[in-house]
């Protein structure tokens, strides 16, 4: 293949074959095309744009570059589900147990965290025992056993994304549509998933900051899936305030684990985690809908019968982990909590999810550049949500530390990112807005 | 330096400041930013655009990325020549001996051909003895004795065009006006030069096409060359055929030899030599107005008295040729030489400078790609120029070739190269436009 012409119709704006993109694809898998090269494609493809079937070839192109998980012999539906990262985003912990315990075969590679955004593998990395490193033969068999299977990215999945990704990185060409689109849809089809939901998260804590990129984005994931094959849902949600109560990795879990235990403590009773199971049951109910294996009152009937909870234990199990992490909370504490209390007495009006990121962020939970370790018992817990009535004084975040400065610190950052209005505040919406693809195969 | 950050503010079509320009020429010379990302800015900056300012901005950083010829104690104006390159065209080799022979101090660095365009060096290699590798030390001390020094390009002017240059030649990032601009122009500032006259050729045989894109070019030369401190000229001038009789290296040597002696031989007495000579002494011309040293008549009285022809032997002697070049034409002729007649009686309409530069190349007087070595005996030498008469089955080229199978195939490949009219031709304008930029300093 002639690069340099592959470099230069996209920087004149003209089309790429299907065989152009595979040819592409497997020079970025292989390294035979040098990265100078596919550096100044990624730049044309980012500034002059790829169309809908482009970017389903070169979804499939990426797919094709490595090994493919075959789930052929297992029940159907065959489902994945993508979040696009956000602050005390842990659906993923929730929603896959719902599904499997729906009957449904669930395959999921999850990446980890950079910058304000968890990742999955950090957060269960968190539970003692618990494996992300499963091969692609220990999915397959474990998915079979038990219906679900999570591991961290590998490299012989889809490795033309690992090359692409890596270098869009550093050559400012992450944000494009088409190459997100991709990039994301790339890795569930190489997992071997057949049915996509996907929540793509709008505002500051997101990767989107308005609806309209957003919801974009959205649409991007839906078409191009649907082209490439897949059945695609799309919601796209807020992401103005964290999600839930729990930002941190091992609070997260236990934030999820309480959620699919029904458990009332405290700490997991108020707005925010209330809101967190929303979405996760709007999550699940959009995948059951898709595959036409029942709604969302389905997904709320086996977390309240608690067969979800059931088919988490025999997962984390599955996957090494120490199962005492669902009788009780105390695991990888922080060593210091303080409480940062409302500034004022009214109604939260705004409890920035970038803010609140990057002060767990400061306090260890998260990566600001790639080569930082994660302490995986501190963050953050949040009292109330958006829209909620505060008091002054009441305690109103949680701050869980490795010491006291580090706690203080925080603390006095956190002021910045709580705003209280004397007047009562409409609860701004979870989901602003839902695309859906036609239902295809699977 | 951030060069993320420098590649998106490019990307999204901010402007850079001169200290964004020095970090990037400076990493981009030393290494210490990787290809990818150079490539990546690249890119942006052909599909964003640079701005004049930000032009002479990477233009001074490119100067300044290494040594610089320091021409101190030289006497003034210092001088330097660039033609962007076509079929034929040999200019360099009347134009510098004329302007020192006017005592200007004329110091030049010169390049290698690729494709159809010859490289000056390349020409001037076919000379016996001719060094072309001088060190900046050498080229200063031989400006001092004689007025003139040309070499190769050195890795210690201007390394960091060298490293762009090499990247947008297999990134699709050559054909940028800004980018050929600065490259252009640091090496003549690096070269030590403050008066520069740019010969934009136009048409088939070199690289800009067509007039408005030819003009373009001359004009971002000027006023970016003159925005970083140079007096500038620019003739944009017809490439639709080629220059001269002589196409090929030891051929364009005795034909600028010629024009330099005088001579009246029958090769080199026609149309097209008259054509090539009228241009040196409109470049020369040009040099000469625009450091206030006389006009092309100057440059006619040097060349009719054997003053220039002298200072060329002098500087031809000075980088260690055989003089002998000078009192004869049989050094380095091709074994073979057939003549391709006039395929019409009446007036010529066309002769390609593209095909015929392609068919000096499968002679084997150019390079294909970087890796192929040149023949410098072989090339062709045209009987006319466009709008003169020819006669039907009268020699028009010359084919010398080192095998008759070689010069069988060019013979016949050539055809398609020439048109004949039964109807008068107006020859068409050497010069299509002239721009030129205020005098500053020098």
């Amino acid at each position: 293949m002639d690069v340099r012409a592959l470099i230069e119709a996209k920087r004149d704006g003209r089309a790429h074959s299907s065989d152009d993109l595979r040819a592409l694809a497997r020079g970025a898998a292989d390294g035979s095309i040098p990265d100078y090269q596919l550096a100044a494609w990624l730049m044309a493809a980012y500034l002059r744009g790829l169309s809908p079937q482009e970017t389903a070839d070169l979804t499939l192109a990426m797919a094709e570059s490595g090994e493919r998980l075959d789930l052929t012999g297992l029940p159907k539906p065959w489902l994945d589900k993508h979040s696009t990262g956000g602050v005390g985003d842990k659906t993923t912990l929730v929603v896959l147990p719902v599904l499997a315990a729906c009957g449904l075969t669930v395959v999921k590679m999850s990446g980890r965290g950079l910058g304000v955004t968890g990742g999955t593998i950090d957060k269960l990395e968190s539970v003692p025992g618990f494996r992300t490193d499963l091969s692609p033969e220990e999915m397959k068999d474990q998915a079979a056993r038990i219906g679900v299977a999570l591991t961290g990215q590998t490299p012989r999945l889809a490795p033309a994304d690992k090359a692409l990704y890596a270098l869009r990185d550093v050559t400012g060409t992450v944000a494009s549509v088409p190459l997100i689109t991709a990039s994301v849809l790339s890795k569930k089809i190489a997992g071997g998933a057949e049915t996509v939901v996907l929540d793509v998260k709008c505002g500051s804590g997101g990767f989107m900051h308005s609806p309209a990129e957003a919801t974009a984005l959205a649409e991007s994931l839906v078409r191009v899936g649907s082209l490439a094959g897949l059945t695609v849902r799309a919601l796209v949600t807020d992401m103005d305030q964290p999600l839930g109560a729990a930002v941190g990795n091992a609070l997260e879990v236990k934030e999820a684990l309480a959620v699919l235990a029904g458990s009332r403590s405290a700490r997991w009773s108020g707005g925010p985690t209330a809101r967190f199971r929303d979405l996760c049951l709007t999550l699940a109910g959009q995948a059951l809908e898709a595959v036409g294996r029942g709604d969302r009152a389905t997904a709320e009937e086996v977390l309240a019968s608690g067969a979800a909870l059931s088919k988490a234990r025999t997962w984390f199990e599955a996957q090494g982990a120490d199962p005492s992490v669902f009788d009780r909370e105390d695991w990888l504490c922080a060593p210091v909590v303080v409480t940062v209390p409302a500034p004022a007495s009214g109604f939260l009006s705004r409890l920035d999810a970038r803010e609140v990121g990057e002060a767990a962020l400061g306090l260890g939970a998260g990566r600001a550049t790639k080569a930082d370790t994660i302490d995986p018992r501190v963050g953050l817990v949040l009292r109330a949500s958006v829209g909620e009535r505060v008091e002054r004084g009441e305690p109103l975040i949680e701050v869980h530390a490795a010491t006291t400065e580090a706690a203080a610190a925080v603390a006095t950052r956190l002021a910045s990112a709580v705003s209280v209005s004397p007047d009562p505040v409409t609860p701004p919406p979870l989901v602003l807005s839902r695309i859906e693809g036609p239902r295809t195969g699977g």
